[in-house]
């Protein structure tokens, strides 16, 4: 069998260890083992990168304490506007979606459109629609609602102010979820998910949806998925930035990885990081903030899991 | 004074010689020339290449002749769904909107989105809830109205069709506008607005508002705007493809673009082209379908226009 590899993030940003109780760095690592055990699993049965990356997004989607579906953060109308993507790196397909109310996994419609359209992107209720005719699981907005995040959006309500999830000093400190995976066919994707910005107001979009951004998947150099501020993200084109090092310059993919992530975003105010996995199954997991919920297992190894900068 | 540079493009596919009349190429060419002389004159006169590209995009988006603002095509639903970007390469700032209905130029708004809010990307009701805040002007859908579009629409109404515009057999066969700059500050900028495909559903957004892929401008490298098949665009992220080639491979910028338009574009059934200028001065109008609604001009220079490949 060949090797296969899988990285995923729960979100980065200001995670501090004296904000934490060992009761909920369990809970936290838990979640992440959990996606992390299945999607080593399906792959080392025989399953495809992009199957995986989108079973595992969805178990990150389906687990309130994830800034993604169910316990998604409230935008300034007390909605979840919802955006996610994914990338085959065999095929360059991709689809994406943003700003979409109420569809239980946003990954799964991403996934419809690339598989079911001639699109690459969707917004709004054009995209809701589009998930109504695939027959994608729609919830009412009680399923996404979760007492933090509305206490949080409550504190910010009927101001011009947004909050980064993970900057916000509440407990539960995540923003965006991710997962890359090598199959043993050689094949990469990457898959991402998220809720944005608390209070969001103005249909916002984050890097999350923009492919070249917040996602990017090709065999030949490796899947990326984005987490951290959306905007500079996006200017910055992080994910296929990280792809053209490695194809242009020849760079490893830590290499590639970190000179995007910790000299690049530093330089530009991009406070954030990222999950990526090259053809080789080597795996990065770079960031410049404190903390990255994150996690990553190669096939045959027990895999790894961690929070803060130092472990 | 330091040379300045403009190009522009009003769409590229299929445009055929035998489907033309000397007058309507007149009258296509003189729209071109129009638009880049205002941008040659603001450019002499000292304006900044992020305010003239936004005004030259303007002047494409009030010309019924483009795809852009006025003159739009028909999304699926009877009405207009406008996206636009852009990026200054001194600041790497960017704005973009998508799905957009009745913004007279939904380029203003792009550089609203840009100047006035904290956000890169805005789309739908919550981009014309903040388009209304800032004062940006609406029109009626009727000001969009053009008879020729409306005819396109009408032939692939309530079908499953979408048309490229720039593929379709009518006579205005054009589909993206866009401007790129090098100002006398060595500043380079990019602005780019379209209404889609004919019948677009689902809220499909292309490669337009897409920063990375239909936009991109950094002074170190080059503006980039695109116009094409907006899905392949995406997935190839174009736009800035071609930077990253001039910064880690040390290309031209003519070299960068053929790169990316002539081999990997065409391998992957990307029909289209760009416009680009480096810190230099040196534009390149690449593209690799049968014509390209396409004009520069230098400071001093006399400017070009030409709509075939062989002009």
């Amino acid at each position: 069998m060949k090797k296969t590899a899988i990285a995923i993030h729960g979100g980065a940003g200001t995670i501090l260890r004296n904000r934490m109780t060992p009761e909920k760095e369990k809970k936290y690592k838990a979640g992440l083992r959990e996606a992390l055990i299945l999607g080593n699993e399906l792959l080392e049965k025989g399953g495809k990168a992009l199957d995986v990356v989108e079973e595992v997004v969805k178990v990150l989607e389906n687990n309130p304490l994830y800034n993604a579906g169910k316990g998604a953060v409230f935008a300034a109308d007390g909605t979840h506007l919802l955006d996610a993507s994914m990338m085959c790196g065999d095929t360059l397909k991709a689809g994406a979606i943003a700003g979409v109310r109420r569809v239980k996994n946003p990954i799964t419609l991403a996934r419809a459109v690339m598989d079911q359209s001639a699109y690459v992107m969707m917004v709004g209720e054009g995209a809701e629609a589009f998930a109504k005719q695939q027959g994608i699981t729609f919830e009412s907005e009680d399923y996404f609602f979760d007492q933090l995040r509305y206490d949080q959006w409550q504190r910010v309500k009927d101001t011009p102010m947004t909050i980064l999830d993970h900057t916000d000093k509440g407990e539960k400190n995540f923003s965006t979820v991710g997962a890359v995976a090598l199959d043993q066919y050689g094949n990469l994707a990457a898959a991402t998910s998220t809720g944005g910005m608390t209070n969001k107001q103005f249909g916002r979009v984050g890097d999350t949806p923009i492919i070249g951004s917040g996602c990017y998947a090709e065999n030949e150099t490796c899947a990326v998925c984005c987490t951290g501020h959306g905007e500079p993200f996006i200017r910055s084109v992080v994910a296929f930035d990280v792809s053209r090092l490695m194809a242009y310059k020849g760079l490893s993919l830590e290499e590639a990885a970190k000179e995007v992530v910790m000299k690049k975003l530093v330089e530009r105010d991009g406070e954030g990081g990222l999950i990526a996995v090259d053809r080789e199954g080597n795996i990065s997991l770079t960031f410049n903030c404190e903390g990255m919920y994150r996690g990553s297992m190669v096939s045959g190894g027990e895999g790894y899991v961690a929070i803060y900068g130092d472990e």
